[in-house]
Parts: structure tokens; sequence; C-alpha cells
């Protein structure tokens, strides 16, 4: 199998099977996180924790033990100097029918990777990306969280081969930009960073909120609103983020050139460092 | 665990347990069905091998053999007069990342349920339902059938305790309804029968498949259309189907009643028959 991890525990023990009954396994009843982790150290690490705790909220999980949780990753990463930690929290085994149980069990599994080898000229240089047919359907409920029903971005992420293109960008049933399948979409626009508003789809990624909290730090206020693809083609540049790539501009959409603002290069750097700073 | 099954397969052999890496653990990356069974038969058996097919299409995967999963659901269940099986089928193991591997082995998971015991009275005289606050999402691509990313319905089961309360109606973000958490929605209109059309969201059932087939032979015209809750109490009836429940009429919706035209009995009772029949 490619892109194995290293190591994967469950409930803290090493393991690397599960019960058939878990709910994560037949309706997607959970979340996940994925972190950078630096000898043993979790970047942006009260970002993901606060995400988490939402979608528990959300979902009517249980309280995570985020201490004990912590303790793990670090246990589990300690002997890599950079690495990926995965988290599922499912809801734990259940019976047969959708009726999630008032004393459900959550279950975490940990799993460490090592770090992805996207080419070194996507972070200097800016991505290709295209625009997928796919689009992301709205629910309010889940908006903003990163639960485990995510075939739509299966099906976006299944629609191209070419190993030049980095990314897709994904769009709502009306055309409003949702961010990328993996990533978020901030535009540049003077003094402005514009990205989509995500209360009714979309992941909220944790460089996301690194960004809109140390946008006034780097120079920059921030929107959130609705973005169109006209909007991305009519701005001075475009950024994806994400927990792994840090920060990428985006040079082409489906071939056709994005504005290159010159300090571009620069605010793309600041937040990959952003990402890649341990709590 | 409540709602245990009575024994489970994987690929065929005996197991409860699974690889950690599955993706239908991480994105829901699958494909669903429930039978009814009786002596090893399989009812509607092949509408679930249709449904079974169009999802693979959907999803990429690899076709399934469905006479080796016949031959499977038979010996799993060949000592029970009636009970449920449930087969899950993921597109197996996976490394980090959405991308779908393009030499996937499917897995399958088989599990047999005892018989759900639902009071009688739902059957023989009806059910009463809510209207879930949850909306169903829209996404053409996944509509219809039977994935495994199913957290609207979820959070929409978890929305009543009461267990006076049979089912919950699910509409779209523009009020149009869907169906049930698990079931699709008739409304007997004189001679016609409509059902909301399953074309941007829901799951096209097995009995919805066989009532729609059989609608001429039962004396009524089908008509797949949107349906507003205003129809639905304008309505001389309204009926509630999927595999394990046949047919259940509808009484009252939020405490109001529906209208229970006279023949709506008959015609419940004749689409439970529909369910219960073996292939």
């Amino acid at each position: 199998m490619v892109g194995a991890p290293l190591r994967t525990w469950v409930d803290g023990v090493p393991d690397d099977r599960v019960s058939v009954f878990d709910r994560g396994l037949h309706y997607g009843d959970g979340l996940f996180e994925t972190f950078r982790v630096q000898h043993g150290r979790p970047c942006l690490w009260r970002d993901h924790r606060r995400r988490l705790a939402l979608g528990a909220q959300r979902l009517g999980l249980p309280d995570l033990d985020t201490d004990r949780l912590l303790a793990e990753v670090r246990a589990l990463s300690a002997d890599r100097p950079l690495a990926v930690v995965k988290l599922l929290v499912t809801r734990g085994d259940g019976g047969r029918g959708y009726r999630p149980s008032r004393d459900a069990r959550p279950r975490r599994i940990l799993s460490l990777y090592p770090w992805p080898d996207h080419p070194p000229a996507w972070s200097a240089q800016g991505v290709d990306v295209i625009l997928c047919q796919t689009s992301v359907s709205e629910q309010p409920r889940l908006a903003g969280i990163k639960h485990l029903n995510r075939l739509e971005q299966v099906l976006a992420r299944d629609e191209w081969d070419d190993p030049a293109i980095a990314e897709g960008l994904m769009a709502d049933a009306d055309g409003r930009l949702v961010g990328g399948t993996m990533s978020n979409l901030f535009l540049v626009l003077g003094d402005r960073l514009v990205t989509p508003s995500l209360d009714r789809a979309g992941v909220a990624g944790t460089v996301r909120a690194a960004v809109i909290r140390e946008a006034p730090a780097l120079g920059y206020v921030i929107v959130e609103r609705g973005v169109e693809l006209a909007d991305l083609f009519a701005a001075d540049g475009a950024f994806l983020t994400n927990a792994l790539i840090g920060c990428w501009s985006i040079r082409r959409v489906g071939g056709r050139d994005l504005g290159q603002a010159p300090l571009l290069v620069a605010l793309a750097s600041s937040i990959r460092r952003l990402a890649a700073t341990p709590d």
C-alpha cells in the first residue's frame, strides 16, 4: 500500500485494526485532524484542538481528553524531526441503525506518516490548479468542521491524474468557491485577504485560522465572504493553505494565469512559518 | 453493545475487525445495502444488486462479483427464517490523502443481524413521524445511491428520543421533502402515487423501486416530482418504505393528522408483500 503509516495506535495502544462495528466505518460518524509534528511537537495545536472541540459539539460526541491526546501525539512522533500525525475520532462501536447511542465511547486512532514529498517548487514558485466539476454540498450543521463524510473530496480528487496539478478548487452548486479539495483559499485584493465564508460548506483549516488571527501583523485586513471565480481572476494574487503544505501561491487555474502581486512571495513565506511553528 | 450482529464476515472469512487504513473509515468511501433475508434468500435482490452497481459506477469502484456476494449472503443467513444482512463495500485500504488508487481492492463486510422488533401496530395502524430540523444536502453525483456518508441521517435520527415516533422526515434546504432518515416517502393522490424525485438528494430505496415497477399492477400511476410539506397534508394518504419495514402508512406528522384514504391499508399490505418476497 502506497502511503502507509509508520505506526498506528488505537485508543493509546499499538494496533492497526478496529472493530467492524465502528460507526466511523458505517456512517462516517466522526472527525479527523492532520497535524504537522516536529520532534513530537504538533504545530497549531490550539487550532486543531479548538476545531476538534467544535466538531465534537456539533456531532454530540463527549468532550475529548485533549491533554491525553497531546501526550499520545508527542509519544507517537517524538523520534521524528518532521512528520505527519493523523487523528481519527469516531463515535465508537454501534449496532445497526443511524441512531447514536447516548453512552457512546468514542474511539481515537492516531497514525504517524512520513512527511509528504511535494515538489519544493510548489512552495517556491506557486502551483497550477484546476477547477473541479464535483461541487461541495451545503450543510450548515457540518460546515467548518473536519468530519469523516468526505466522498465529495474523494470524487473531486479523482478528477485529475496529472502530477503537475497540485490541487483542485471546489465550488458550491451556485458556483461560489469553497476552497481546494484539501486546502483553504485566500485572495489578495490590495491590503485585503479575502477568503470564502464557510458557514454553509467547507472545512475551516487550522492555517486559515492562523492567517485570520495574524492578518493584522502581516499587514492585511481579513474579509470572509462569498467568492466567485471572477473574483479569483481579478485578484492581485491567491494562495492555498493547509497544515501540511503551509502555503502555496496559485500560478494558474485551469491553465489561466492569476495575478502575481510582488508581495505574494513574502506573504506565502510568512504563512508557511506560521504553519511550521510548534505551539 | 445494543444491536450487535450475530456474525460477521470480512471478504468471505469470519472476522469482526478491519484494517484502520480502510477508506470507508477515513472518508466514508464506500457503499452499503441492508437486505431482508428469509432462510438465506434475500428479498428484492435484483434491486439491491442494481443499486450497488450504480453506486460502484458513481464512486469509480471496480465491478462487484455479485454472484459470489449472493452466495455469501445465502451462506451467512441460511439458518435463519427471517433476519437482516447488512453489506458494506468500501474502497479497501488506502494511504493518506483523498486520492483513490486506480488499483483499489474493495473490501466487503457482511453482518447478520436479528430481525428488528418494531411494534406490530406500526404496520397494522400506521406511524407517527416528526419533521427533522436537519436538512439533506444536495449532491447530484451522490444522489440515489447508498453511500457511507451518512452524518446527516445520524444527526436527524438524534433529534428524537420518543419511542412512539417511528421515523423523521427530512427536507432539503428549500423545504422539499426527500424522505425519512431511513425510508422513502410516497403520497397517495387519487390514483397517483407521488414520490420525491431523488436526482439531487436522498437514497433510492429497493422497495421504492419495487413500488414504481409494480404501480400499474397495484392500480396506480407513479409521479416522481418535488414534494412540499403542504402536499403531504393535502394528500389522501402517505406511507414510508424500506427493505426492513416494508411499508408503514403515516398517521401523523409532528402531531398533525394526515389523510387516511380507505385504500391505504390494503395498499400498504400489498407493498409489504412485495418487500417480503425473495427473488
